[in-house]
Protein backbone atom coordinates (compact mmCIF):
# COMPACT_ATOMS: atom_id res chain seq x y z
CA UNK A 1 0.00 0.00 0.00
CA UNK A 2 1.76 3.42 -0.94
CA UNK A 3 2.00 6.01 1.97
CA UNK A 4 2.42 9.98 1.47
CA UNK A 5 3.94 12.97 3.13
CA UNK A 6 1.46 15.71 2.84
CA UNK A 7 1.48 19.18 3.49
CA UNK A 8 -0.86 20.55 4.95
CA UNK A 9 -2.53 24.12 5.83
CA UNK A 10 -5.57 24.64 8.18
CA UNK A 11 -7.27 27.46 9.96
CA UNK A 12 -7.12 26.43 13.11
CA UNK A 13 -9.82 28.20 14.08
CA UNK A 14 -12.02 26.17 12.92
CA UNK A 15 -11.05 22.84 14.40
CA UNK A 16 -10.28 21.20 18.23
CA UNK A 17 -6.69 21.03 17.14
CA UNK A 18 -4.74 18.24 15.75
CA UNK A 19 -5.86 15.39 17.40
CA UNK A 20 -9.03 13.49 16.96
CA UNK A 21 -11.09 13.92 19.80
CA UNK A 22 -14.54 12.27 21.09
CA UNK A 23 -16.49 15.50 20.61
CA UNK A 24 -15.32 18.44 17.97
CA UNK A 25 -13.69 18.28 14.45
CA UNK A 26 -10.15 18.09 14.61
CA UNK A 27 -8.24 17.88 11.26
CA UNK A 28 -7.03 14.43 11.77
CA UNK A 29 -10.42 13.43 11.25
CA UNK A 30 -10.74 15.49 8.46
CA UNK A 31 -7.88 14.18 6.63
CA UNK A 32 -8.70 10.39 7.77
CA UNK A 33 -12.17 10.46 6.68
CA UNK A 34 -11.02 12.03 3.32
CA UNK A 35 -8.30 9.24 3.42
CA UNK A 36 -10.97 6.38 3.98
CA UNK A 37 -12.29 6.90 -0.02
CA UNK A 38 -9.32 6.07 -1.06
CA UNK A 39 -9.03 3.26 1.19
CA UNK A 40 -12.08 1.19 0.58
CA UNK A 41 -14.01 2.54 3.77
CA UNK A 42 -12.02 2.01 6.05
CA UNK A 43 -10.32 4.79 8.27
CA UNK A 44 -6.96 4.57 8.00
CA UNK A 45 -4.44 6.29 11.24
CA UNK A 46 -2.56 9.75 10.48
CA UNK A 47 0.55 10.91 11.84
CA UNK A 48 1.33 14.46 12.12
CA UNK A 49 4.96 16.59 12.85
CA UNK A 50 3.24 18.16 15.67
CA UNK A 51 -0.04 17.99 17.10
CA UNK A 52 -1.69 21.43 17.44
CA UNK A 53 -3.15 22.47 19.88
CA UNK A 54 -6.95 23.92 19.14
CA UNK A 55 -6.94 27.30 17.80
CA UNK A 56 -3.28 26.87 16.57
CA UNK A 57 -2.84 27.29 12.72
CA UNK A 58 -0.98 25.24 10.34
CA UNK A 59 0.98 26.66 6.74
CA UNK A 60 3.51 23.50 7.12
CA UNK A 61 2.99 21.21 9.06
CA UNK A 62 3.32 17.65 7.71
CA UNK A 63 1.03 14.35 8.07
CA UNK A 64 1.82 11.15 6.33
CA UNK A 65 -1.22 8.51 5.34
CA UNK A 66 -0.66 4.99 3.78
CA UNK A 67 -4.41 3.89 1.72
CA UNK A 68 -5.01 1.44 -0.66
CA UNK A 69 -5.48 3.33 -3.51
CA UNK A 70 -2.36 3.64 -5.51
CA UNK A 71 -2.48 7.50 -7.04
CA UNK A 72 0.45 9.81 -8.27
CA UNK A 73 1.18 12.48 -5.43
CA UNK A 74 -0.48 15.08 -7.18
CA UNK A 75 -3.26 12.78 -8.16
CA UNK A 76 -3.74 12.17 -4.25
CA UNK A 77 -2.99 15.64 -3.33
CA UNK A 78 -6.33 16.57 -5.79
CA UNK A 79 -8.01 13.80 -4.38
CA UNK A 80 -8.03 14.46 -0.34
CA UNK A 81 -8.95 17.99 -1.13
CA UNK A 82 -11.88 17.40 -2.87
CA UNK A 83 -12.79 15.29 0.07
CA UNK A 84 -11.78 17.16 2.63
CA UNK A 85 -14.03 20.47 1.33
CA UNK A 86 -16.17 21.96 3.01
CA UNK A 87 -13.52 22.20 5.89
CA UNK A 88 -10.70 24.76 6.02
CA UNK A 89 -7.91 22.33 5.54
CA UNK A 90 -5.74 21.13 2.32
CA UNK A 91 -3.33 19.58 1.12
CA UNK A 92 -0.82 21.79 -0.75
CA UNK A 93 1.40 19.12 -1.73
CA UNK A 94 1.71 15.54 -1.69
CA UNK A 95 5.21 13.07 -2.06
CA UNK A 96 5.84 9.24 -1.83
CA UNK A 97 6.76 8.63 1.81
CA UNK A 98 10.61 7.59 1.22
CA UNK A 99 11.63 4.27 3.12
CA UNK A 100 11.56 4.08 6.95
CA UNK A 101 10.61 8.16 6.59
CA UNK A 102 8.44 9.15 9.99
CA UNK A 103 6.68 12.84 9.79
CA UNK A 104 6.90 12.78 13.54
CA UNK A 105 10.35 10.63 14.02
CA UNK A 106 12.72 11.76 10.78
CA UNK A 107 11.85 15.84 12.19
CA UNK A 108 15.16 17.69 12.31
CA UNK A 109 13.43 21.18 12.70
CA UNK A 110 10.04 22.70 13.17
CA UNK A 111 9.39 26.21 12.99
CA UNK A 112 6.70 27.89 14.23
CA UNK A 113 5.14 31.82 13.94
CA UNK A 114 4.10 33.85 16.67
CA UNK A 115 1.85 37.09 15.71
CA UNK A 116 0.98 39.93 18.05
CA UNK A 117 -1.33 42.56 17.12
CA UNK A 118 0.38 45.71 18.66
CA UNK A 119 -2.00 48.26 18.38
CA UNK A 120 -4.84 49.90 20.40
CA UNK A 121 -7.77 48.65 18.59
CA UNK A 122 -8.60 45.14 18.21
CA UNK A 123 -8.29 42.90 15.17
CA UNK A 124 -11.13 42.70 12.77
CA UNK A 125 -9.83 41.41 9.53
CA UNK A 126 -7.08 38.91 11.48
CA UNK A 127 -9.56 38.07 14.08
CA UNK A 128 -8.65 35.02 15.36
CA UNK A 129 -5.09 35.01 13.73
CA UNK A 130 -3.32 36.89 16.24
CA UNK A 131 -3.10 37.96 19.72
CA UNK A 132 -3.86 41.65 20.51
CA UNK A 133 -2.23 43.73 22.93
CA UNK A 134 -3.18 47.40 22.75
CA UNK A 135 0.27 48.94 24.58
CA UNK A 136 3.00 49.59 23.07
CA UNK A 137 5.43 46.42 23.05
CA UNK A 138 9.13 47.17 22.97
CA UNK A 139 10.10 44.14 20.31
CA UNK A 140 13.71 44.42 20.89
CA UNK A 141 14.18 44.17 24.61
CA UNK A 142 12.17 41.05 23.77
CA UNK A 143 14.43 39.83 21.75
CA UNK A 144 17.34 40.42 23.64
CA UNK A 145 15.68 38.42 26.14
CA UNK A 146 14.91 35.85 23.84
CA UNK A 147 18.38 35.35 23.25
CA UNK A 148 19.05 34.17 26.63
CA UNK A 149 17.24 31.15 26.36
CA UNK A 150 18.76 29.77 23.23
CA UNK A 151 20.56 26.38 23.51
CA UNK A 152 20.08 22.92 25.67
CA UNK A 153 18.07 23.60 28.44
CA UNK A 154 15.43 21.60 31.22
CA UNK A 155 12.56 23.63 29.70
CA UNK A 156 10.09 22.72 32.56
CA UNK A 157 9.21 26.11 33.33
CA UNK A 158 7.75 26.63 30.09
CA UNK A 159 6.22 23.18 29.95
CA UNK A 160 2.12 22.44 30.21
CA UNK A 161 1.38 20.17 33.28
CA UNK A 162 -0.44 17.55 30.56
CA UNK A 163 2.66 17.40 28.42
CA UNK A 164 3.39 13.84 27.47
CA UNK A 165 6.88 13.90 26.70
CA UNK A 166 9.64 12.00 28.59
CA UNK A 167 12.17 14.66 29.44
CA UNK A 168 12.25 18.23 29.66
CA UNK A 169 14.94 18.81 27.92
CA UNK A 170 14.75 20.48 24.79
CA UNK A 171 17.51 22.67 22.37
CA UNK A 172 16.24 26.39 21.47
CA UNK A 173 17.67 27.20 18.10
CA UNK A 174 15.82 30.43 17.43
CA UNK A 175 13.42 32.61 19.00
CA UNK A 176 13.74 36.04 17.07
CA UNK A 177 11.21 38.58 17.84
CA UNK A 178 10.72 41.70 15.41
CA UNK A 179 8.43 44.15 14.21
CA UNK A 180 6.52 43.66 11.12
CA UNK A 181 4.24 47.36 10.57
CA UNK A 182 1.50 46.68 13.31
CA UNK A 183 2.42 43.26 14.47
CA UNK A 184 5.29 42.16 16.78
CA UNK A 185 6.36 38.34 15.26
CA UNK A 186 8.05 36.04 17.31
CA UNK A 187 9.92 33.02 14.86
CA UNK A 188 11.26 29.86 16.74
CA UNK A 189 12.99 27.36 15.97
CA UNK A 190 13.78 23.57 17.27
CA UNK A 191 14.08 19.71 16.76
CA UNK A 192 11.13 19.66 19.02
CA UNK A 193 9.39 21.61 21.39
CA UNK A 194 7.36 20.55 24.48
CA UNK A 195 3.63 21.33 24.74
CA UNK A 196 2.90 24.82 25.18
CA UNK A 197 6.61 25.38 25.16
CA UNK A 198 6.07 28.22 22.43
CA UNK A 199 3.47 29.97 23.77
CA UNK A 200 4.93 30.13 26.68
CA UNK A 201 7.80 31.70 25.68
CA UNK A 202 5.44 34.15 24.14
CA UNK A 203 3.61 34.71 27.31
CA UNK A 204 6.87 35.73 29.13
CA UNK A 205 8.34 37.95 26.32
CA UNK A 206 5.13 39.74 26.70
CA UNK A 207 5.84 41.16 29.80
CA UNK A 208 9.43 41.95 29.09
CA UNK A 209 7.70 44.32 26.02
CA UNK A 210 5.73 45.99 28.10
CA UNK A 211 8.22 46.82 30.61
CA UNK A 212 6.71 45.26 33.37
CA UNK A 213 9.63 42.52 33.90
CA UNK A 214 13.38 43.00 33.62
CA UNK A 215 15.36 42.04 30.47
CA UNK A 216 16.93 39.16 32.88
CA UNK A 217 13.69 37.38 34.08
CA UNK A 218 12.66 34.96 31.04
CA UNK A 219 16.16 33.49 31.44
CA UNK A 220 15.47 33.38 35.60
CA UNK A 221 12.13 32.00 34.94
CA UNK A 222 14.28 29.42 32.64
CA UNK A 223 16.87 28.65 35.09
CA UNK A 224 13.66 28.44 38.23
CA UNK A 225 12.21 25.62 36.11
CA UNK A 226 9.02 26.43 38.29
CA UNK A 227 5.95 26.45 35.61
CA UNK A 228 4.22 28.47 38.03
CA UNK A 229 6.69 31.38 37.85
CA UNK A 230 6.74 31.99 34.45
CA UNK A 231 4.32 34.39 32.53
CA UNK A 232 0.48 33.23 31.44
CA UNK A 233 0.50 30.61 28.41
CA UNK A 234 -0.35 33.36 25.16
CA UNK A 235 -3.69 32.64 23.31
CA UNK A 236 -3.12 29.74 20.54
CA UNK A 237 -4.76 32.25 17.52
CA UNK A 238 -1.37 34.07 17.38
CA UNK A 239 0.49 30.55 16.99
CA UNK A 240 1.37 29.24 13.21
CA UNK A 241 3.38 25.68 12.64
CA UNK A 242 5.22 27.06 9.46
CA UNK A 243 7.47 24.16 8.31
CA UNK A 244 9.09 21.00 9.26
CA UNK A 245 12.73 19.98 8.00
CA UNK A 246 13.64 16.43 7.27
CA UNK A 247 17.13 14.82 6.22
CA UNK A 248 16.03 13.96 3.01
CA UNK A 249 14.71 15.80 0.37
CA UNK A 250 10.67 15.06 -0.07
CA UNK A 251 9.45 15.26 -3.81
CA UNK A 252 6.27 17.17 -3.46
CA UNK A 253 3.66 17.62 -6.39
CA UNK B 1 -21.78 68.54 17.30
CA UNK B 2 -18.62 67.17 16.88
CA UNK B 3 -18.02 65.62 13.95
CA UNK B 4 -15.09 62.67 13.41
CA UNK B 5 -13.15 60.99 10.90
CA UNK B 6 -12.41 57.64 11.32
CA UNK B 7 -10.06 54.65 9.93
CA UNK B 8 -11.96 51.27 9.31
CA UNK B 9 -10.51 47.80 9.15
CA UNK B 10 -13.25 45.33 8.47
CA UNK B 11 -13.65 41.56 7.36
CA UNK B 12 -15.92 41.85 4.24
CA UNK B 13 -16.99 38.41 4.78
CA UNK B 14 -19.24 39.08 7.22
CA UNK B 15 -21.30 42.08 5.10
CA UNK B 16 -23.11 42.66 2.58
CA UNK B 17 -20.76 45.99 1.69
CA UNK B 18 -20.18 49.45 2.51
CA UNK B 19 -23.65 50.06 2.45
CA UNK B 20 -27.13 49.68 4.24
CA UNK B 21 -29.22 46.98 3.25
CA UNK B 22 -32.95 46.38 3.15
CA UNK B 23 -31.39 42.91 4.38
CA UNK B 24 -27.62 41.33 5.83
CA UNK B 25 -25.42 42.86 8.00
CA UNK B 26 -23.20 46.52 6.80
CA UNK B 27 -20.46 47.80 7.78
CA UNK B 28 -22.28 51.49 7.40
CA UNK B 29 -25.28 50.09 9.77
CA UNK B 30 -22.27 48.69 12.62
CA UNK B 31 -21.25 52.22 12.46
CA UNK B 32 -24.10 53.98 12.61
CA UNK B 33 -25.32 51.93 15.57
CA UNK B 34 -22.50 52.81 17.20
CA UNK B 35 -22.84 56.04 16.99
CA UNK B 36 -26.43 56.52 18.00
CA UNK B 37 -25.24 55.54 21.01
CA UNK B 38 -23.48 58.04 21.17
CA UNK B 39 -25.76 60.28 19.93
CA UNK B 40 -28.74 60.54 22.40
CA UNK B 41 -30.22 57.01 20.54
CA UNK B 42 -30.72 59.00 17.20
CA UNK B 43 -29.08 57.26 14.19
CA UNK B 44 -26.26 59.31 12.53
CA UNK B 45 -25.47 59.25 8.62
CA UNK B 46 -21.98 58.23 8.04
CA UNK B 47 -20.26 58.77 4.55
CA UNK B 48 -17.46 56.57 3.45
CA UNK B 49 -14.14 56.91 0.92
CA UNK B 50 -15.16 54.46 -1.02
CA UNK B 51 -18.99 51.97 -1.08
CA UNK B 52 -16.98 48.59 -1.07
CA UNK B 53 -19.20 46.25 -2.34
CA UNK B 54 -19.93 42.84 -0.23
CA UNK B 55 -17.16 40.44 0.44
CA UNK B 56 -14.59 43.05 -0.68
CA UNK B 57 -12.41 43.55 2.78
CA UNK B 58 -10.95 47.30 4.37
CA UNK B 59 -7.73 47.85 5.82
CA UNK B 60 -8.21 51.75 5.16
CA UNK B 61 -10.94 53.01 4.58
CA UNK B 62 -12.16 56.20 5.76
CA UNK B 63 -15.60 57.60 6.92
CA UNK B 64 -16.89 60.37 9.17
CA UNK B 65 -19.95 60.23 11.48
CA UNK B 66 -20.86 63.07 13.52
CA UNK B 67 -22.70 63.13 17.00
CA UNK B 68 -24.02 65.04 19.95
CA UNK B 69 -20.93 63.78 22.77
CA UNK B 70 -18.55 65.40 23.00
CA UNK B 71 -15.04 63.30 23.56
CA UNK B 72 -11.47 62.99 22.93
CA UNK B 73 -10.68 61.08 19.05
CA UNK B 74 -8.95 58.16 21.26
CA UNK B 75 -12.22 57.91 23.35
CA UNK B 76 -14.50 58.45 20.59
CA UNK B 77 -12.85 55.05 18.96
CA UNK B 78 -12.56 53.20 22.08
CA UNK B 79 -16.49 53.84 22.39
CA UNK B 80 -17.47 53.15 18.77
CA UNK B 81 -15.05 50.04 18.75
CA UNK B 82 -16.99 48.78 22.22
CA UNK B 83 -20.60 49.23 20.79
CA UNK B 84 -19.80 47.60 17.32
CA UNK B 85 -18.60 44.72 19.48
CA UNK B 86 -18.93 41.71 18.01
CA UNK B 87 -19.25 42.59 14.83
CA UNK B 88 -15.49 42.58 12.69
CA UNK B 89 -15.06 45.90 12.47
CA UNK B 90 -13.34 48.25 13.75
CA UNK B 91 -11.92 52.02 13.96
CA UNK B 92 -8.58 52.17 13.81
CA UNK B 93 -8.15 55.57 14.42
CA UNK B 94 -9.92 58.49 15.09
CA UNK B 95 -9.61 62.51 14.83
CA UNK B 96 -11.40 65.43 14.28
CA UNK B 97 -12.83 65.90 10.97
CA UNK B 98 -11.47 69.43 9.57
CA UNK B 99 -13.62 72.10 8.73
CA UNK B 100 -15.18 71.59 5.40
CA UNK B 101 -13.26 68.28 5.17
CA UNK B 102 -15.14 64.93 3.48
CA UNK B 103 -14.09 61.35 3.12
CA UNK B 104 -15.65 61.18 -0.18
CA UNK B 105 -14.98 64.33 -2.22
CA UNK B 106 -11.64 65.89 -0.41
CA UNK B 107 -10.25 62.15 -1.24
CA UNK B 108 -6.90 62.62 -3.60
CA UNK B 109 -6.16 59.17 -4.09
CA UNK B 110 -7.27 55.61 -3.20
CA UNK B 111 -5.45 52.78 -2.93
CA UNK B 112 -6.75 49.16 -3.29
CA UNK B 113 -5.01 45.56 -3.01
CA UNK B 114 -5.60 42.90 -5.11
CA UNK B 115 -4.27 39.05 -3.72
CA UNK B 116 -4.79 36.26 -6.14
CA UNK B 117 -3.55 32.84 -4.72
CA UNK B 118 -1.67 31.10 -7.13
CA UNK B 119 -0.80 27.44 -6.72
CA UNK B 120 -2.71 24.28 -7.07
CA UNK B 121 -4.54 24.00 -3.62
CA UNK B 122 -7.25 25.70 -2.74
CA UNK B 123 -6.82 28.44 0.37
CA UNK B 124 -7.62 27.21 3.59
CA UNK B 125 -6.17 29.82 6.18
CA UNK B 126 -6.78 32.20 3.65
CA UNK B 127 -10.19 31.19 2.30
CA UNK B 128 -12.38 34.14 1.31
CA UNK B 129 -9.45 36.76 1.40
CA UNK B 130 -7.95 35.46 -1.56
CA UNK B 131 -9.02 34.66 -5.34
CA UNK B 132 -7.48 31.04 -6.75
CA UNK B 133 -6.21 30.64 -9.67
CA UNK B 134 -4.65 27.23 -9.70
CA UNK B 135 -2.48 27.76 -12.92
CA UNK B 136 0.74 29.47 -12.79
CA UNK B 137 0.48 33.07 -13.83
CA UNK B 138 2.83 35.27 -15.49
CA UNK B 139 2.69 38.45 -13.28
CA UNK B 140 5.51 40.11 -15.32
CA UNK B 141 3.12 39.45 -18.51
CA UNK B 142 0.60 40.65 -16.53
CA UNK B 143 2.52 43.97 -14.84
CA UNK B 144 3.49 45.04 -18.49
CA UNK B 145 0.00 44.64 -19.92
CA UNK B 146 -1.00 46.84 -16.94
CA UNK B 147 0.81 49.49 -17.67
CA UNK B 148 -0.60 50.16 -20.76
CA UNK B 149 -3.34 51.02 -19.12
CA UNK B 150 -2.16 53.88 -16.89
CA UNK B 151 -2.82 57.48 -17.50
CA UNK B 152 -6.37 59.53 -17.85
CA UNK B 153 -8.85 57.48 -20.28
CA UNK B 154 -12.51 56.29 -20.61
CA UNK B 155 -12.86 53.18 -18.95
CA UNK B 156 -16.08 52.12 -19.87
CA UNK B 157 -14.81 48.91 -20.98
CA UNK B 158 -13.86 48.01 -17.40
CA UNK B 159 -17.19 49.77 -15.71
CA UNK B 160 -20.00 47.82 -14.12
CA UNK B 161 -23.48 48.11 -15.61
CA UNK B 162 -24.76 49.52 -12.38
CA UNK B 163 -22.16 51.99 -11.91
CA UNK B 164 -23.59 55.69 -10.91
CA UNK B 165 -20.44 57.94 -11.55
CA UNK B 166 -21.15 60.51 -14.47
CA UNK B 167 -18.30 60.08 -16.50
CA UNK B 168 -16.61 57.05 -17.68
CA UNK B 169 -13.19 59.30 -17.41
CA UNK B 170 -10.37 58.08 -14.63
CA UNK B 171 -6.88 58.85 -14.27
CA UNK B 172 -5.38 55.54 -13.35
CA UNK B 173 -2.16 56.19 -11.36
CA UNK B 174 -0.38 52.93 -10.60
CA UNK B 175 -1.27 49.66 -11.19
CA UNK B 176 1.41 47.15 -9.90
CA UNK B 177 1.30 43.88 -10.58
CA UNK B 178 4.05 40.99 -8.53
CA UNK B 179 4.57 37.82 -6.64
CA UNK B 180 5.03 37.40 -2.97
CA UNK B 181 5.65 33.86 -2.52
CA UNK B 182 2.32 31.88 -3.86
CA UNK B 183 0.42 34.97 -4.06
CA UNK B 184 0.46 37.69 -7.01
CA UNK B 185 -0.76 40.71 -5.55
CA UNK B 186 -2.02 44.39 -8.26
CA UNK B 187 -2.00 47.18 -6.45
CA UNK B 188 -4.35 50.02 -8.15
CA UNK B 189 -4.15 53.64 -7.44
CA UNK B 190 -6.49 56.59 -8.82
CA UNK B 191 -8.35 59.48 -7.74
CA UNK B 192 -11.39 57.50 -7.71
CA UNK B 193 -12.65 54.04 -9.43
CA UNK B 194 -15.99 53.31 -11.27
CA UNK B 195 -17.97 50.75 -9.96
CA UNK B 196 -15.78 47.38 -10.23
CA UNK B 197 -13.09 49.19 -11.76
CA UNK B 198 -10.66 47.02 -10.16
CA UNK B 199 -11.82 43.70 -10.23
CA UNK B 200 -12.41 44.03 -14.08
CA UNK B 201 -9.19 45.62 -14.36
CA UNK B 202 -7.59 42.23 -12.11
CA UNK B 203 -10.01 39.87 -14.16
CA UNK B 204 -9.01 41.33 -17.53
CA UNK B 205 -5.26 40.87 -16.42
CA UNK B 206 -5.65 37.38 -15.55
CA UNK B 207 -6.04 35.98 -18.88
CA UNK B 208 -3.00 37.52 -19.65
CA UNK B 209 -1.09 35.68 -16.84
CA UNK B 210 -2.19 32.71 -18.13
CA UNK B 211 -1.12 32.94 -21.60
CA UNK B 212 -4.90 32.94 -23.10
CA UNK B 213 -4.60 36.30 -24.11
CA UNK B 214 -1.63 38.29 -25.34
CA UNK B 215 -0.33 41.18 -23.26
CA UNK B 216 -1.75 43.84 -25.98
CA UNK B 217 -5.02 42.69 -25.11
CA UNK B 218 -6.15 44.82 -21.84
CA UNK B 219 -5.33 47.74 -23.91
CA UNK B 220 -7.64 46.57 -26.67
CA UNK B 221 -10.05 46.28 -24.34
CA UNK B 222 -9.47 49.60 -22.76
CA UNK B 223 -9.80 51.27 -26.40
CA UNK B 224 -13.12 49.57 -27.32
CA UNK B 225 -14.72 51.02 -24.44
CA UNK B 226 -17.23 47.81 -24.34
CA UNK B 227 -17.74 46.15 -20.88
CA UNK B 228 -18.88 42.60 -23.09
CA UNK B 229 -15.52 42.37 -24.66
CA UNK B 230 -13.70 42.38 -21.07
CA UNK B 231 -12.55 39.77 -18.79
CA UNK B 232 -15.02 38.48 -16.39
CA UNK B 233 -15.15 40.67 -12.81
CA UNK B 234 -12.75 38.89 -10.41
CA UNK B 235 -14.25 37.83 -7.42
CA UNK B 236 -14.85 40.34 -4.05
CA UNK B 237 -12.59 38.28 -1.48
CA UNK B 238 -9.65 39.11 -2.88
CA UNK B 239 -9.63 42.96 -2.75
CA UNK B 240 -8.83 44.76 -0.19
CA UNK B 241 -9.72 49.02 -0.10
CA UNK B 242 -6.09 49.82 1.61
CA UNK B 243 -5.60 53.53 1.54
CA UNK B 244 -6.93 57.01 0.81
CA UNK B 245 -5.17 59.96 0.98
CA UNK B 246 -6.07 63.67 1.66
CA UNK B 247 -4.66 67.11 1.33
CA UNK B 248 -4.77 67.73 4.91
CA UNK B 249 -3.17 65.91 7.24
CA UNK B 250 -5.18 64.33 10.02
CA UNK B 251 -4.27 63.93 13.32
CA UNK B 252 -5.29 60.42 14.28
CA UNK B 253 -5.83 59.05 17.64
Amino acid sequence: MPRYALLLEYDGSAFHGWQRQPNGASVQQSLEEAAAKLNGGVVPVSVAAGRTDAGVHGLGQVAEVEVSTDLRPDKMRLALNFHMLPAPVVVRAAAYAPEGWSPRFSALRRAYRYRILNRPARPALDAGRVWHLPFALDEKAMHRAAQALLGRHDFSAFRAAACQAKSPLRTLDRLDVFRVGEEVHIEAEARSFLHHQVRNLVGTLAPVGLGRRPESWPREVLDGQDRRKAGETAPPDGLCFMRVDYPEALDWH
